[in-house]
């Protein structure tokens, strides 16, 4: 019921970064797809099998680099049902590779089918009493604006099977000041969202200091993570906006507490597509994610310090 | 780039109601489950031939009475793969017997996220310069948390495939309040939305006087949705919340304009389990769904006048 698993890999990788698996099409190296589209066809079957290679390669150069890794749902689903079967896989690959496995899905709903979302993912479906894993990963995330109704089920589950979510507060895109950043009475909306963050999350703290309930905060607002860090002291951070989006390693500084624990930073490009700077091939585009990988986490470890 | 095609139908049947296809497995006849359960076991599989006879009946037996159909993803997604290939012949079905299909989904994203999201379900997927349709649906619900860039992909989508989407702006839960109702300025943060949704609305505007940006506005809040109608003349409202969470047909008057127009309102258990009340045996589901869809259509357009 908390986030001690991603804790304890994150101190035995001595790595707080996620990678994240966003596999747009042309991340893909040409010779991966040009052997899918001969195979498969050049549609969206062919397009899967191409991605799949690519993120089993990814997957074998990364998994014993980083803690865990971040599908992003948006990638998989606009390839139709061949795409939701490549995020299963990709999903149980990561997992037996002993991968954390945040799934960003930014859910929400109404209760009775936030339930439906989170049995889905997190729990486990029951056909007229006999229960299913559907997806299975170790956490989600999830967006507020619903309200409490639209979470609990998610920390529900959180709680029965062991699992963590992270709620957007402050999210890392030019245009997310437009409501984030409204300010009700005397706090911007942002901070209300924390504070329903620490309701979300009291119950649920482990061993690590650190509840369920995490919250999405980007790289590319250095202040208000400063601000958010110390509302919700005991929330871990799902960092986004690290290095393509324009974030910097001193950026995410304020998203740590001072144990050096307390956020996961990730990169989906930088990793996937790092094989496309400084001189790799193609081929070697595993060994140039690994090498981003390292130089990443060696970059924030030297920060945090 | 409009909700015209959606006005259309609404006119055709003389019926402002979407009937939400939400197939909880204890809504699917037990003689369905059985005979299902017998032929591929009690499981995901199982559950997932049992929702698509369902389904399929339930569609059969409306499709000339209701303009509209709004399958809720995550009661899909819970069936993990076999939910998501329900889920696609559901659409495909729905769509060649004429219905309009708005899939809930609530996506939200980043903007490079949210395009491709957007591409999933409004547009088409490029595989390397090859377009293919991966759900294809006519009509999406969209989360505005992070703002006019998590947006504007599926607007954008809107007026090249002549699309429309619902941004949730007040919705019908319990805590729906929590961030929904806080004020910013002079105005409650739905309204602040409503305000995106104008804007993001302007440019789209069909001949039936209503663009492709409507609001998703919850029966259960009467008086919101009074001065929400003011704010967004012309956006469609999709209106879930009537009948099992509260709202009475009094109740979605508010939704409405003038001209009759400028709502749809949503009843997904009230139909799909309406063989559960008044004396239906469980083989006559679909003409107990039919007679309650007629039910509520009349109701409607009586209140409405």
């Amino acid at each position: 019921m908390s986030v001690d698993l991603l804790v304890k890999k994150i101190k035995e990788k001595g790595n707080p970064s996620v990678a994240g698996l966003d596999p747009k099409i042309d991340y893909v190296p040409e010779y991966i797809r040009k052997k899918a589209y001969a195979e498969y066809g050049q549609n969206l079957k062919g397009a899967c099998a191409a991605i799949w290679e690519f993120n089993k390669g990814l997957i074998d150069a990364l998994y014993d680099i980083v803690p865990a890794v971040k599908p992003q749902s948006a990638f998989y689903e606009m390839y139709g049902l061949c795409g939701e079967t490549v995020l299963h896989k990709t999903i149980q690959y990561a997992k037996e590779k002993g991968l954390y496995v945040i799934l960003d899905v930014k859910r929400n709903d109404i209760g009775s089918t936030a339930e439906a979302y989170s049995k889905a993912y997190l729990g486990k479906t029951a056909v007229d009493g006999v229960e299913e894993e559907a997806f299975g990963v170790d956490c989600v995330t999830v967006n507020p604006y619903l309200g409490t109704d639209g979470v609990m089920p998610f920390v529900n589950d959180c709680k029965t099977y062991d699992k963590a979510i992270f709620a957007l507060v402050k999210t890392s895109n030019p245009s997310s000041g437009e409501l984030q950043d409204l300010i009700a009475g005397s706090a911007h909306i942002y901070e209300k969202v924390a504070e329903c963050v620490n309701k979300w999350n009291a119950d649920t703290i482990g061993e690590s200091g650190y509840g369920a309930v995490g919250a999405v905060v980007g790289a590319t607002y250095p202040e208000q993570a400063a601000a958010l860090r110390k509302i919700m002291k005991q929330s871990y951070f799902l960092v986004p906006g690290y290095g393509a989006q324009g974030g910097g390693a001193k950026d995410v500084v304020p998203c740590f507490n001072c144990d050096g624990l307390g956020a996961i930073v990730n990169s989906s490009r930088g990793i996937m597509c790092a094989y496309k700077k400084g001189g790799w091939k193609e081929e070697q585009f595993a060994e140039a994610a690994r090498a981003e990988a390292i130089r990443m986490r060696d970059e924030l470890t030297s920060v945090i310090k």
